[in-house]
């Protein structure tokens, strides 16, 4: 399904040490040029050392990698559980700067890792949404972050459609599910409906960067039988075409 | 309109020397006790000097005028230009240094002032939303933040729900229109449409300030006949009868 993927690309991936980076890392096309930026060294040679806070660390990989086709941007304490300080800091500041720097280079294309916790109020209802004939939530249904992980992540879309609309960026946000090392959805009961394994992972990732829409906010999910949340935008917009569904795994029995 | 608010409130407005807060500062109910927060200092006995980024400052304050039985938190660089670091300090961090002082100190609702700029994305349409039979925009719209303060401002809308919900703080958003100290809508042409006029803002803070909702997200503006956001949602659940109309000050001819 990557075979299409426009080719001699060149990918700044931040946060790439984290567990979707190294999803990307290693899986994306080959015909990806990848470039990591992370505050932790990795055994990638073309990874560098920084903070995405700091204008002037993005300066100058940015500079070094020129030309690059699009920045995917992980870069954020991954904890739901985030204080605060890491929300503030990391989390919107560093989208601030990434997307700014983005404008300053020339890098036209933004993929930004957004959350399904922006929604996360809504599992507190019952029935869920997507469970006993409830719809599934679309990106237009009304935030309710259940985090201050979560405020950051709307904070971050919020910059994503500025600078798209007052900028030209274009920017992508996925509000990623659940990610695991184990791509196991049989290992507890949430993942059953928030699963979004490493093969649709990529694939979602190629087709946000080859996408014409200058702005748009999706739900990166798996085709699970028991989603929460509607995929006909990702569908519509980017060519989604999820190949795994949670259900399709039984559960051990124990 | 006023008569039947609740007496005996105390309500602590922080940005009270800004040109709103010094609106709600002369024109609330005589009943209202009002506290002030400012960087600046004014003539009003009743006003603290500082910054409510500093959670010490809110602490000193919260615990000289305890009880207090709700927050207006106005506080912001107030310029559509604000530079991104008067955006993320007093705009993002101290609306989140209020809502959490908010819970720290039993204060059980919160009126925060958002923007009509978190919409001002579609001011670049044609027609423009309410016009020309095209409809009014409503709290749900998709954001188009026109401005990093725009951003800011969905920044705190999406920390005043997760307060609300997480925290049990009863959160108003209001997207207040054009508050302008001549109160004269034939000033300017956008005016025709964004007005909100001093007392019709009295009335939606004191219908915000008595709401039973828990959370919501509402358009500050007058009856204009040619206003672009809707009112339905704030007429429902605040009661709010605004009774200024643009239209029907007819210009100055020149």
């Amino acid at each position: 399904m990557h075979s299409s993927f426009s080719t001699n690309k060149t990918v700044l991936i931040t946060g790439v040490a984290g567990g979707i980076g190294q999803v990307l890392w290693s899986g994306l096309p080959d015909e990806v040029t990848r470039i990591g930026l992370d505050l932790q060294p990795t055994p990638a040679a073309q990874t560098y050392v920084g903070n995405c806070t700091d204008a002037a660390v993005l300066d100058r990989v940015l500079t070094l990698s020129a030309p690059v086709d699009a920045l995917v941007h992980l870069a954020a304490d991954p904890r739901v559980e985030s204080p605060w300080a890491a929300v503030h800091g990391t989390g919107i500041e560093g989208t601030r700067q990434v997307l700014a720097a983005a404008v300053r280079h020339g890098v036209p294309r933004v993929v930004y890792a957004s959350s399904n916790h922006v929604v996360g109020g809504y599992e507190a209802d019952d029935p869920l949404p997507g469970q006993n004939g409830r719809p599934r939530l679309t990106a237009q249904a009304p935030p309710r972050p259940d985090s201050l992980y979560a405020v950051g992540k709307l904070a971050g879309e919020a910059l994503g459609r500025f600078y798209a609309e007052q900028h030209g960026l274009r920017v992508v946000c996925l509000r990623i599910g659940s990610v695991r090392a184990h791509d196991d959805p049989t290992r507890a009961d949430r993942l059953r409906r928030t699963w979004l394994s490493h093969r649709d992972l990529l694939h979602l990732t190629v087709c946000s960067l080859r996408t014409a829409v200058d702005f748009g906010i999706y739900y990166g999910v798996s085709a699970n039988t028991h989603r929460m949340w509607s995929l006909a935008n990702a569908r519509a917009d980017l060519g989604y075409r999820p190949v795994d569904n949670a259900a399709a795994h039984p559960a051990e029995t124990a």
